[in-house]
């Protein structure tokens, strides 16, 4: 092992105003602090951006988790509410010395319990492939490649982001809620564990997705979009898309089938704060990642 | 029959700007208006609040969908964003001389394909009794009692609400777009046979349910929500929820039950935009209508 004891954790919730369950898992975690309270160190928990909650809305002026690039962190110019807000977590997380960071997402898309990794450490990768053994449901998703280092979790080298769903945004889902907390304790048990010396083994191999490309909805020249996911494709999260299946149904009645020469596995399908950033869904690649070759660092 | 002839229908998208059904339906019937043309009456098809939508939410300053009755109507004073914009659509469908009007609305509750009543005018009651006998998972709710007169449907005495979901806001779900759509023709080709004196047979009975009360979350004295939907009520709308029967789970680990004493079927449960209002939930009662004795006028 190259890395230290871990020192102190912070939980973050909130980062969207609108995913409510982060929100009222740091409420709660406020509320009963030892739920989150290990022996070996300690565990802050955050609710990056209240005003948003309030307003009931992702963000107030641009989206938050697009604001950590540590050059944008360092711009004075960059003075947009939650830029601003972004350079305050920033100074707070690092004077907390925060060496594991957990973001907590949610989506309207049925990802499931999906980890986001934003680097490819092996301690993220053993921790990741630990909680794929301890739950069958968890998926990975490697999104390193199309995160630019902007993204909260990138404060801390070591840290996942946890993006749960189907959930609407502005409302609580109770089992997708007591699921996300229990993904959470295991993770600070495991990182207690770790600092015993007794992290447990981790398995063999772990599948990991890769982002291959964003898919936008069909549009017209003024921008206007043309039809929907189609109905087939659907919550099918993390399954097999084939060279041409279907993928949309216009407006007109058409279906877009998928054009591409290599089965895909889509992950974001219909996520709703995608709309703005012209992401109908990401086509991602499955593979298996043999940990004896990666999980050293 | 104590009506005359249909002769101008209004169909209505885009009340609330982020349910995103209405608001591509309204596209769609632009861009291709055969669809709603039938040979004896005029249909118009209006895109009600486009900068929420533009702006991806339910509203910009108030809920449109509040802002019609009559009173608020004529009252000069009262000039928030769609204050001004209802007493706009109140004139422009009255010029038009709408004598029937759909309103369409989706919801983040499991709400199927529900028609609200806004009143009990026979003509309504006979349509509804007719749509329900051609689809059986429509479903159909009285909410006079709780309107006020004041949504966009009381503007006409003929018309209907279809309020449909699950579906996240801002998020079009292909699957509800398309029952949407042919529920819409539905009403449009009844409303065509009954111009030609040739209305089909509405069945004798009508199942219909009553808001008894709206039920907030649990709160604190500062008003914080201490619980959610129990995963065992989440999702049941229209089914019953008997004395006793879980209601709630709170953060705390503690569940709220069900204290009535009779047999209640829920309805808008986790509806995302009832929140703000203090409702998790409208508890109805669900009776059979004669129709023999309730459908003269």
């Amino acid at each position: 092992m190259t890395i230290n004891q871990i020192s102190q954790v912070a939980i973050v919730g909130g980062t969207h105003g609108n995913e409510l369950i982060g929100v009222y898992l740091i409420k709660k975690f406020k509320q009963f602090p030892d739920l989150i309270k290990r022996p070996s160190f300690k565990t802050l928990s955050l609710l990056a951006n209240p005003r948003a909650f309030e307003a009931g809305r992702r963000y107030i002026e641009t989206d938050l988790n697009r604001c950590f690039n540590i050059q944008d962190l360092n711009t004075p110019m960059l003075i947009q509410y939650e830029q601003l807000l972004a350079k305050v977590i920033y100074q707070q997380l690092q004077k907390s010395q925060v060496d594991f960071l957990i973001d907590l997402h949610s989506s309207t898309a049925n990802m499931g319990l999906t980890i986001l990794l934003g680097n490819d450490h092996p301690f993220n990768l053993r921790l990741a492939a630990y909680l794929c053994s301890i739950n069958s449901s968890v998926r990975v998703l490697q999104t390193k490649s199309t995160q630019k280092n902007n993204r909260l979790r990138s404060i801390s080298e070591l840290g996942i982001t946890i993006e749960v769903g189907p959930v609407a945004q502005g409302v609580l889902d109770a089992g997708l809620f007591h699921k996300t907390e229990k993904l959470i304790a295991a993770i600070l048990d495991y990182l207690e564990q770790y600092n015993q010396n007794q992290a447990p083994q981790s398995p063999g191999t772990l599948t990991l997705y890769y982002p291959l490309e964003s898919i936008d909805f069909p549009r017209n020249e003024a921008g206007e979009i043309l039809g929907m996911i189609h109905p087939s494709l659907e919550g099918n999260d993390y399954l097999a898309l084939n060279p041409g299946e279907q993928m949309f149904v216009n407006f007109d009645g058409s279906v877009v089938v998928y054009q591409g020469k290599t089965t895909v596995y889509p992950v974001f399908i219909n996520e709703s704060a995608y709309w703005e950033k012209g992401i109908a869904m990401y086509l991602t690649s499955k593979q298996q990642l043999n940990c004896s070759k990666n999980f050293e660092a």
